[in-house]
């Protein structure tokens, strides 16, 4: 079997601003991205990959971490690949890191060219559209004028919905997974929660933590820790940890060390991403999120908003996501039919929550691949 | 019509040490309570009312507030006083204040007759088997063997259940509201997500706080907030804040202050709680509810757990409560009937979440009403 190996990130340095929806402009920037696969001559088997808070351009096969040189696999890899659902050997797959995120493409932590220092808080927000707007600019530079698919999950499905509202003949296919059209007042509390975790931690210092030489990582790990809770479901948490204590004594220890495994288990997924993540970009991720309703300026009206889309849609969710639940994503599934496109619907009864998405699940996988058969075949028939 | 008026706290010093769950013991402690109605000749018509995590000996009526000097009214005020639900005129109501509370009984911030300083870190975890013990010997004090009923909602759910397993022949109706047998992972994954970050707030001083003069007021704010959305239901915070922007020109800030009222209204809570919560409190109650499990001594088996108990049981819970879920209060019914014991079991429709059990509802007062009402015409039969 074949299997894309390492693959080599490339990078893309725009000269012209990149005009933004909050007024400023972004100027001098990059995006990294990785590509899998091989472009056709009439660039018609693309397929741009968009990613969520916690992830980068890495989708597919390895590639080598900058600051431990262990080689990773990437975060779609299941998906994205020789011979998966998403099949790298008919498609031409896009991976690209948005601005604003601290895996490559400019973000809080690079030069402001303005002023000489790192950007700190003084890095503009961005918003889903802001990202799709940078997005299309890369899709120009690589010669793609429309994708045969542009897809996300979670945050990465917003993008995929934003692309068929915004340029409408860029893409043939829409596929929004594990998505909302907005987030809810307790998805946008919870976000609040983490950004407050950040925001109040001293280290933080107004963003600008670099000159200081140290992390908010307090901050960060409370942050993480609450977000964690929302991707897993209550059912999964309780068939994995349950109450199982971590001291083998079956003893409590009556302190604050650690008592039960889902202390252990998230204190340690707080603990290592706060080794990793920026915490300028947590926080304007967490605000795109937030922002992101792209109904609103139809008066709350989705069916209005997405009344110009060309794509087809798959729009899949799964049972146990209460971040985003299956409800959510039948908004979408509504409003597509309201205005008689083509949709497709798949709600998967899968036991992971939010996180379903990036895990292997035979059922969904097969939804996807199924999909994907259906793209290729089109090409394939295609004058 | 009748009211309270204004109830003066009354209290007890314990001379005898309080033995504890965790091996530790607790000695010349002081409870504070306040008592509304009359106890009758046989003693026959006592209540015990047990408070949750942010609640107080301060049940109903109005009493003043010893920093603001403000009236308050009582925190169950809708359920007890003369004509409610549970009628004064009829029953003496007891409402206690936990030992480790930071309302008025013996707590972390005060002084360790050990160091002469305050107790701080060192003042001993205590269980909800703790409380209640504690409760008994005020019980003995004020001359009450058996109580007509032992009531609470939430953690003081809890308290009662453990009344019913520990002092089986001392209450004759136990009243377990919006609770649980145990917390789920998730549950402890919220608490613990609250303590680290009141541990990792830098004001903390390992617990000693009070020395330094400060307070973690973040850690707090942050503990508060996360709380505070487990509080309420998804539907219930999309009906009240929905997406509102809290600037009525409807823009987005495009900065990390305030965009949604979800984000102020949170805020204000966790602003408002830090000022008068204690660290050390949260803390130690957060475990005490984690700690709760009273099948873990029979292999996990509540039926077993609660077989000789002698108490009647009401148990109520919320639809919309997804903390602590109506498939929790069933877990506790479907053991009492297992058991063939007497269970009263109602499952309320109401859109509060959590919360719904402090609040006004009338099919929720009405079912306690007419359950009060049976234990009363039980009491007037009795030779």
């Amino acid at each position: 079997m074949k299997t894309l190996g390492i693959v080599a990130p490339q990078s893309h340095t725009f000269d012209t601003p990149l005009a933004l929806q909050s007024g400023a402009s972004l100027s001098d920037y990059t995006l990294v991205y990785e590509t899998y696969g091989t472009l056709n001559a009439d660039a018609s088997n693309a397929v741009l990959v968009c990613h969520a808070l916690n992830a980068s351009h890495h989708v597919a096969g390895l590639y080598v971490d900058p600051v431990t040189g262990e080689k990773n696999v990437g975060w779609w890899d299941n998906m994205v690949g020789p011979g998966k659902p998403l099949d790298t050997e008919r498609f031409f797959v896009i991976g690209v890191n948005n601005p604003g995120s601290c895996f490559g493409s400019t973000g809080p932590m690079h030069i402001n060219p303005a002023s000489g220092k790192p950007y700190g808080a003084d890095f503009p927000l961005l918003t889903v559209e802001d990202w799709v707007h940078a997005q299309a600019r890369l899709a120009d530079v690589l010669g793609i004028t429309q994708f045969a698919a542009v897809m996300g999950g979670s945050l990465g499905g917003m993008q995929a919905m934003a692309w068929s509202m915004m340029y409408p003949d860029r893409l043939r296919h829409c596929i929004v997974i594990a998505s909302t059209p907005k987030l809810s007042a307790q998805n946008i509390a919870f976000n609040d929660v983490a950004r407050q975790a950040i925001l109040t931690d001293p280290e933080y210092h107004g963003g600008d933590f670099y000159a200081h030489g140290v992390v908010p990582k307090n901050g960060l790990r409370v942050a993480r820790m609450v977000g964690h809770i929302t991707y897993l479901s209550d059912d999964d948490m309780a068939e994995k940890f349950g109450r199982d204590l971590r001291d083998g004594s079956g003893k409590y220890q009556f302190g604050y060390g650690v008592d039960f495994e889902i202390e252990s288990y998230l204190r340690y997924q707080g603990d290592k991403f706060s080794e990793y993540f920026d915490a300028n970009t947590y926080l304007l991720i967490t605000k795109a999120l937030d922002y992101f309703d792209p109904a609103r300026e139809f008066g709350g009206d989705l069916t209005r908003a997405l009344a110009k889309v060309k794509a087809q849609f798959l729009v899949a969710s799964f049972c146990t996501d209460w971040r985003f639940s299956p409800a959510r994503s039948r908004e979408i599934v509504q409003a597509l039919v309201n205005n008689r496109q083509r949709v497709v619907y798949a709600e998967i009864d899968a036991p992971h929550g939010h996180d379903a998405f990036l895990l292997e699940d035979e059922r969904y996988l097969n939804v996807l691949r199924a999909y994907y058969e259906n793209i290729w075949q089109d090409l394939e028939a295609a004058p």
